[in-house]
């Protein structure tokens, strides 16, 4: 095909992908796999969208403690709740640092807030404020919505893989729920392929509509070894595939694979300071690991002809 | 279609389905729902497949104590090794009896015995015995293998949808895993379309390979309220159309359609004593939940041509 992987450069990272989809695809070749069994999964945070200087979930959680001060007086003088609405990054910044160096006092106040952020709320309010929330917010350094900070390289795989008989699905450490409502207009991907963390959920008649409301209560925290027991729960088979960026994509990519069959691990390196970020903060274990076992790491700045797609600004 | 629905009775019901389903696939229509928002849950004991005389994954885990007391003879003295053993049918059934009479004693045993009878198994392992378990056991009393249990009238109704755009789903409070391996088989619902109850699942490496293994502990079970909170963290979607049998689909029935959308919810009504079972212990609450407020009740009796698929005994 012409027009496959068009954002990508020419170059080993290029062939070693196009490579394993053919011989998956090759009926008469030894290392063919049934469509069925094609199954691929992507992170999202800092694989199929920018993670820095916050994750964008965090942003959208941060505003919504915002809110929650302007309604309640009494939330203005407590953190994290203080911060969210004086807009103190300084503060918000200093509780991950902190976590850093051993204290983790306020980053625990901060996620005990986040947790309890939207209790009470109903899954389709939920989705209707983090559709809003998309409508307008910025990404506060490129100079492009968060609408706009999908990698267009990785839209250009999961269109390929999927016109290869591949079966594409997020697996983020993210919120699942935060994800499905845009990831069909920045991906592609329905919400029924979106794996990820999760609020509990608690369902309720209220004058005979029923409801699904969050709890302030985590179900599970998706990321590190519980990716791989999670993808397993949501799809009943191992990926042949999987695309990741940080430490917390290792046991997933490890469990990647068939008997018999090959494997294609992929691992984002952000090495691009120009056109996004250069860090390796989180990833070194994996880099390590992806070094150590042949994973296939990718450039940004070298194999990506593009990172956004044009005209996302 | 000539062969829409061929298991089916003409009569009230068949033509209930085939009216919502040309309701929501005419695009003029006022009540057209798009493509993928068809989405379809159907529950599986006693709605897809049999569930007396006893459920038969019960059946697979009771040989399964056995095994344990086989290959442990301390075990062949203590409840419920001991009556997998002897195969003694009559404190199987006593547990389940004593339990309605407010002594939940036996079946606490028996409950906790089956929650551990897995543990540390991997989910290949798993799924090898449950196609081991398929490939030669017999319904006690209906004369047919397990795998001819499916009820042919739902396979037509699962075709039938997904010929019109439906997604289909089952939504069961049986185990995920234990209906993954035969899924394709019985009904033609890939493992990435199975919802169902969970054991707990750890990820561990063992020399180089990773594997997910069986804890001795539920996740969840997927009944009652709990079947609309699964099916959102599944499909991140309502269901349009839901099918059940027991007092445990109520509130999934009760979950079922979109504003401003028409939805169906289909009861099965076990009164086929000569074909199947006739029974409405445990769904009497449903059943009155359907008549008062016009859900669709299926007669296996008179709704029926055939019940299981001809060649299956």
């Amino acid at each position: 095909m012409a027009d496959t992987l068009p954002s990508w450069t020419d170059g080993e990272t290029r062939t070693a992908i196009v490579d394993f989809v053919e011989r998956v695809v090759d009926e008469a070749g030894p290392d063919y796999v049934e469509p069925a069994s094609r199954v691929a999964v992507f992170d999202n945070d800092g694989t199929l969208w920018c993670e820095k200087p916050m994750p964008i979930q965090l942003d959208f959680t941060i505003r919504r403690l915002g809110e929650m001060a302007d309604d309640d007086a009494s939330l203005q003088s407590q953190q994290p709740w203080k911060a969210a609405h004086e807009n103190d990054m300084d503060w918000l910044g200093g509780a991950m640092v902190k976590h850093y160096h051993g204290d983790d006092g306020d980053l625990k106040l901060l996620m005990g807030a986040i947790t309890r952020a939207f209790d009470e709320v109903t899954v389709e309010e939920y989705d209707a404020r983090v559709t809003a929330f998309f409508d307008d917010a910025d990404h506060p350094t490129l100079g492009r919505p968060y609408r706009g900070c999908g990698y267009a390289p990785m839209v250009d795989l999961l269109r390929y893989l999927e016109a290869n008989g591949f079966t594409t699905y997020i697996a983020s450490g993210g919120d699942r729920d935060f994800m499905r409502p845009v990831a069909g207009e920045l991906y592609g991907v329905p919400p029924e392929r979106i794996i990820g963390s999760a609020l509990g959920l608690s369902y309720r008649e209220r004058e005979g509509a029923p409801d699904l409301l969050y709890k302030a209560a985590m179900d599970f925290f998706d990321d590190g070894p519980e990716k791989p027991v999670r993808i397993w729960s949501r799809i009943g088979r191992r990926p042949i595939l999987s695309v990741g960026n940080s430490n917390g994509d290792l046991p997933m990519l490890a469990f990647t694979g068939l008997p018999d069959s090959p494997a294609l691990r992929l691992l984002l390196l952000h090495d691009d300071g120009e056109r996004e970020f250069d860090y390796v903060a989180g990833a070194e274990d994996i880099l390590e690991h992806a070094r150590r076992n042949d994973w296939t790491v990718v450039s940004m700045k070298d194999d990506w002809r593009e990172v956004f797609a044009p005209g996302t600004a």
